[in-house]
């Protein structure tokens, strides 16, 4: 982030998003040592906070690294040697998932299966049910809740009673990373087993941590398995230190303590306010794209990111570029994978964690008069148009 | 730490240490995004002036986690499959890298080789150099040089001749997580192929990143071996973002713009006398513990961290209780491993990064008067003789 201008900067990109001073304050307070009792408290109160927010009775295990080091952890630890292991593409994320899996094909001698689904698309539960009653020996199912690289959230709830009902001894394990604290997602009654999630999204915190919650039947498998085949990476080693309010290696002591501050944050504003807000300003968002006349990049959106297709005059670049360095606005581009190159192709905006109809209305609006500038005769509103349809949402 | 109190806290565990002040500052400014110029510009430096610490030409690589996550993925990512692999022990750490080989004899057909050393003794040479004598097919020797548990340091520019006069062939990985920074080691010069350390101990930052410095070797062998078992872990994947200024997943950013905020102060005030301001505070340390009649738990003392037995009378809670409580000095007791029992038996006192003469005398003065009071019979000094001996020390 540029500080040495004077123009407001507001960082609205879908992770690392925008950190609240508070939390900022809390974590430049002098380092204290992780074993000790005044630590094992703080870790204590952040692992109950974090399962109230995940909606589970379980245990949340704080692992150090990114959402990708806490969900690799999940995948290696719950998919039982010999089975097959199912993940959902569709994105980024998801094939990330998928490629995870092939790593440990021979290692673990797991059979990896793709569910492919085109990007901007969800997958849909009844194609879920399908692959699980044609494969009998599947032992864990791993499904992106939201999509960021696409902007895409699946009805996660509907997932997890085909899973249910198709393969009743496998286990689903979800990637919330983009989900949890910002869209409702309920990890016991919808019946996760385990959810994963960052610090970095909607919770409001610097990247450096990824939390795993494990239900009863996750809790079961890992005494079952007994082992996994990493060090770091085995949630056993996790989940026994856990026990005693710790981790197995040194965590990120500053990190944890500004998640304290952060989580009681939310609880103050309340889960489904947080919920309300994100998902008003995500349904502003999509109400300023559809005036602009740009094409959402997504079917079945997301409300903890928006994606649209930039008109083809439109250099992403250059229009990222121009956003950043006048009007302070920061955003994210596409991410190209295997099912789609969509690096250059669209544009995203958070709505998670700590960014209010403010910072919104003022990405919209800057975005709109930049459109209005690069591509005057393709975009379909007038100067004000899209940003009123924004407000006009925000005040339903 | 104990914030609601009036004494002063001093932070003298050996990892997480204290963290200077503009350190906090810099990692209390806002977030950027690490998909930016601005953010590559910052971590390019970041790797640069690592190198220029670690005296290494070879990138390197900035890795989200514990010291433990960088060197389990340096050890998967090195050693070849099929091969030998040898781990010296002799106390907490070299005993988790044995561990960890271990921990892959299956999945990576390994086949781990322990050297045991007794705890507070340091590897010999020799005795490597025999080991590896006798086993053809070694394709990595992990070794630790400053073992944190027991508060020693090996001749690890001796040991790594002794591993390139033995087994040309095998590349030697170094834990140099309480050395690098605080006590003279010289990568490329000693021969040593990587070098593994962490944030929060010389280098001044909190715990959540760990750091490893590839030579030329470790590059070739990274080349050759094609594909680890892990996908967090695989080095290849880092050192390919790496060329490209960045990080495959989403790094702590907020870390990384501290990191280079504790470099450029270690650089101001120059390596060697960083090198030669810790070594100063562990010849007072030494002295001082030699003078209250302690027993030093090294044959061979590390520099960056000084450990003692307690006197038989002292209560390990007790003792470290009332010396935060009651003087505001943090130090740390003992481990358990294999190959000891320290918990309840020793103390330690750290002597890296962001810590003062004044730091330390106020630490040992509290030790001698805690002491007196509680072993008056074993102690054998008067009150002020031990820090006499430590002032000496330091004035030399």
């Amino acid at each position: 982030m540029n500080t040495s201008t004077t123009v407001q900067q507001r960082l609205l990109t879908p992770g690392p998003t925008a950190v609240p001073q508070p939390v900022l304050e809390e974590m430049a307070r002098p380092i204290i040592h992780h074993r000790t009792a005044e630590f094992e408290a703080i870790f204590a109160e952040v692992g109950q906070r974090l399962a109230k927010l995940m909606q589970t009775r379980g245990p949340v295990l704080s692992i150090a690294g990114s959402g990708t080091t806490a969900f690799e952890a999940a995948q290696v630890s719950l998919a039982r040697p010999g089975s097959t292991v199912v993940a959902v593409g569709g994105g980024k994320f998801g094939e990330r998932w998928q490629d995870i899996f092939d790593q440990y094909e021979g290692t673990m001698t797991l059979k990896p299966l793709r569910i492919e689904v085109p990007w901007g698309e969800a997958v849909s539960p009844d194609t879920i049910e399908q692959v699980l009653r044609e494969h009998e020996d599947v032992s864990l199912v791993a499904v992106v809740h939201s999509e960021t690289s696409t902007a895409t959230a699946c009805d996660i709830r509907a997932v997890a009673a085909a899973v249910q009902s198709a393969a009743p001894g496998a286990l689903l394990l979800v990637d919330g990373i983009t989900s949890v604290g910002a869209m409702p997602i309920e990890q016991d009654a919808w019946g996760i087993d385990a959810l994963v999630t960052g610090s970095q999204k909607a919770l409001m915190l610097p990247p450096g941590l990824g939390y795993v919650g494990l239900g009863e039947r996750a809790l079961m498998r890992l005494e079952e398995v007994k082992a996994g085949p990493c060090y770091n990476l085995d949630l056993r080693r996790w989940l026994k230190a856990h026990a005693k309010n710790t981790v197995p290696f040194t965590p990120p002591v500053s990190l944890i303590r500004g998640q304290l501050v952060a989580l009681k944050m939310i609880e103050q504003e309340g889960l489904e306010n947080v919920h309300k807000r994100t998902a008003a300003l995500a349904r502003a968002t999509r109400a300023a794209f559809t005036t602009l006349g740009l094409a959402l990049c997504s079917h079945r959106p997301s409300d903890s990111v928006s994606g649209a297709y930039y008109p083809d005059e439109v250099d992403d670049k250059t229009f990222r570029s121009a956003l950043r360095d006048e009007y302070g606005i920061h955003i994210a581009g596409g991410q190209d994978g295997r099912g789609a190159s969509w690096s250059g192709r669209i544009f995203r905006l958070s709505h998670m964690g700590y960014v209010s109809a403010e910072d919104t209305l003022a990405a919209l609006s800057a975005i709109e008069t930049l459109l209005l500038k690069l591509a005057p005769g393709t975009i379909a509103c007038k100067a004000g148009e899209a940003v009123a349809a924004a407000e006009a949402e925000l005040v339903r």
